[in-house]
């Protein structure tokens, strides 16, 4: 009898497991679980799909059920997984059906987060295609005013999005800043372009309320600084790790309060029990410690892993740096590694340099300004983290700053990497060494 | 009496050293001369100078003699150095004046060699900005065929802007591909670009003459497949230090033929002289022996490790990979490292896998094709060299290749680095990412 391998998760880290695993094993039997109608699709790009760029929700399916069952794997959708029996080895679904499986994967994503005020239960989090599509249809139905409850990357994202259907919107936070993955100084240039682009922005605001019509649609967003009128309300104030299912099951969480998981991926105390995506925590390359970053990238990546020893290759998740990119308004925005704030938080001596720079050569048409800031170990120790905010073009150089840090190098290394220059494409100061040399004299 | 450091070169190896050596020491008596009218100019932005792009010869000028001097350098521009007797510790000029110096940088550059034909001798190749000058003016006043002679990245930059300037334009090499810092296949994609911008591209080609008017301009240019009509001939066949000066000197040269210096940039055996730029022979990071790459980025890197120690400090100049990138038609062109080609001239065992990819998330709007090809030793050994072709952004990519190069990672390394993605920069699985997993598995 051929082992079978249960996945709970129709996410990109369910689905990568569950293909590369079949790829690799075709004798596996593989099913997958998924609770809502959609497999395999990119959330990243949901903002887009408001905003217009992208016209269907099918666009954002990289492999529908259909694609993934013609390569052998048996897709449940609209099926929610309610309960594991490790011992038994068998997963109940809300219809009661019970399914034995040899092995599983636990891929349950995370769940948004909204703050705890009265009328924010009934705005769902636009984190699922079918709440996406939702918010399309009534976005372009009526309405002029929008509030973005979270001046996050996703909340900006958002709104930047609505404003494009031609939203009045304002985003709130209770924070000082928006971004709160850049340094304050760097998060500067990103709501400077936020309300280049028309987007109000209150910050150090508390929500109090979400105000309703009484057929439940939102009237306005009552706040400490006064009433916004609110005819859509987008929350995103972030998501924690879904992981009521597995903790019943008796999983073991780990100090981030995700799944706890060894670099293969396995659930540490239940032999053929795996878990990946959001769900779980990674280690992290730069504080050496666990941490539970939700990003598709690592989905991806985890998912992969874990599907090569689901099916008994032997691969290692190496773990993260939480390498993150957005485009917001006029400027790319991108982060890798320890901010300066957190490399304080985390008692580690530390020294940053920001320096302004130009995307292209100061004389080539479409130049436009790139900040990049880095922090290292006081004295000419390691790299720990990169920032970098700037027009088209400069976010990627990010990848530069996350492979110098992934490597262990010190800025004084980095200062002299053979990078390329062209006058279309960069200044012949690379501004990624032009930061580095300024962080190696601190 | 303060110490006085002469300068051979007003390009930007040496004029980085002569700003930088003030700069930390400003008692430093500073002098620079220079053959040409123009100090500190960017040579990498002629093409874009012929196309129009760049309006005015002086955008390319970084640093005029008038700003060098409010910096307390005394450049003498139009200033040949014809002599340097280095026991004497003196140089003669053009006009038989005698200066005397105590340190001296050698930055003399490289000098473009036309091929061997009739003709060719007359035919001033575009490298300073008064050729460049001079070529515009008469693109701009006459003509309607170019010929490009020479189908390296120079090569196919000037012939891409000719062609915006209205000319037919055909490009002719004797080699059997174009970009031979490429490899074929690669360099296959570039060509079809080439032609789809209307480049006629012949290979295999060898130029025979370069027939003229009586008034001397070019009239054909006789070939081994016939006479191409040839209003303007533009030769882009590689550039040699420029060395004979030092050579008479008394410098040593390096087994390249370029000037031989240690990794303070300091020439064997003479107290006090340095050397650096495109002259100079820089030590290869992979190929572990010395190189002669005629790069800006090397030069300026250079130029300000040589004043560091010009003026007392204590500068290493750690190699380079020959990082490289262009902007040819609809396509970024980059390099590092060695390629498949150079790595077996080399004599390792390597191994290569090329990818297809996609700019940006599929689905999102703008997304163009990529192709990454890897270079490794074979066995899951060190990465040797990498290149990129593909739609804008595609080949400053080729900066995460490098830094993964810099540090010596393997592929298998490479594959997991947490790098940067959001639907409009990237997809969830970067290209480099694909790339090393596809050669990591050779």
């Amino acid at each position: 009898m051929p082992t079978r391998l249960a996945v709970i998760g129709g996410n990109p880290a369910g689905m990568s497991a569950a293909s590369v695993a079949k790829r690799r094993d075709p004798q596996l039997e593989v099913v997958a679980f998924e609770r809502g109608p959609y497999t395999s699709y990119a959330a990243c790009g949901i903002p887009y799909l408001i905003g217009g760029q992208i016209a269907e929700v099918d666009d954002l399916v990289a492999r529908s059920p259909e694609r993934h069952r013609a390569n052998g794997i048996d897709v449940r959708i609209r099926t929610e997984v309610v309960a594991v029996d490790l011992a038994a080895r068998t997963l109940t679904t809300g219809d009661g059906t019970t399914e034995p499986f040899d092995q599983l994967l636990v891929a349950t994503g995370a769940h948004a987060t909204p703050p705890p005020i009265p009328g924010a239960e009934a705005t769902e989090p636009a984190r699922t295609l079918d709440a996406a599509e939702k918010l399309r249809g009534e976005v372009s139905r009526h309405g002029t005013h929008a509030v973005v409850i979270g001046a996050g990357y996703i909340g900006l994202e958002m709104a930047e999005n609505l404003r494009q259907r031609g939203m009045r919107v304002t985003m709130v936070d209770r924070a000082p800043q928006v971004m709160g993955t850049l340094d304050a100084d760097m998060a500067e240039h990103v709501q400077t372009a936020a309300e280049g682009a028309g987007i109000k922005v209150l910050l150090n605001v508390d929500i109090e309320e979400i105000v309703r019509h009484e057929d439940g649609r939102p009237r306005l967003v009552r706040t400490s600084e006064g009433d916004l009128p609110a005819d859509h309300v987008v929350i995103g104030t972030g998501a924690k790790p879904d992981v009521a299912l597995a903790e019943a099951a008796g999983l073991t969480l780990g100090e981030t309060g995700a799944l706890a998981v060894d670099d293969h991926l396995r659930t540490p105390g239940h032999d053929g029990v795996f878990a990946a995506g959001d769900c779980v925590e990674s280690h992290h390359r730069i504080l050496d410690r666990p941490v539970n970053i939700q990003l598709g990238t690592h989905a991806n990546q985890q998912g992969r892993v874990a599907g090569i020893n689901l099916a008994g290759g032997d691969a290692r998740f190496p773990g993260v740096l939480g390498t993150a990119i957005s485009r917001i308004c006029r400027y790319e925005v991108a982060r890798t590694g320890l901010t300066e704030r957190e490399a304080a938080d985390a008692g580690i001596d530390a020294v940053a340099a920001t320096i302004q720079a130009r995307t292209r050569a100061e004389y080539y048409p479409g130049a436009g300004p790139v900040w990049v800031k880095l922090v290292a170990e006081r004295g000419g120790g390691r790299l720990l983290g990169g920032q970098i905010v700037g027009t088209e073009t400069a976010g990627k150089r990010i990848d530069t700053i996350a492979t110098a840090l992934w490597a262990g190098m010190t800025a004084g290394e980095l200062q002299f990497v053979d990078l390329a220059y062209a006058p279309p494409v960069s200044p012949v100061r690379d501004p990624v060494l032009v930061a580095a040399r300024a962080v190696a004299g601190r």
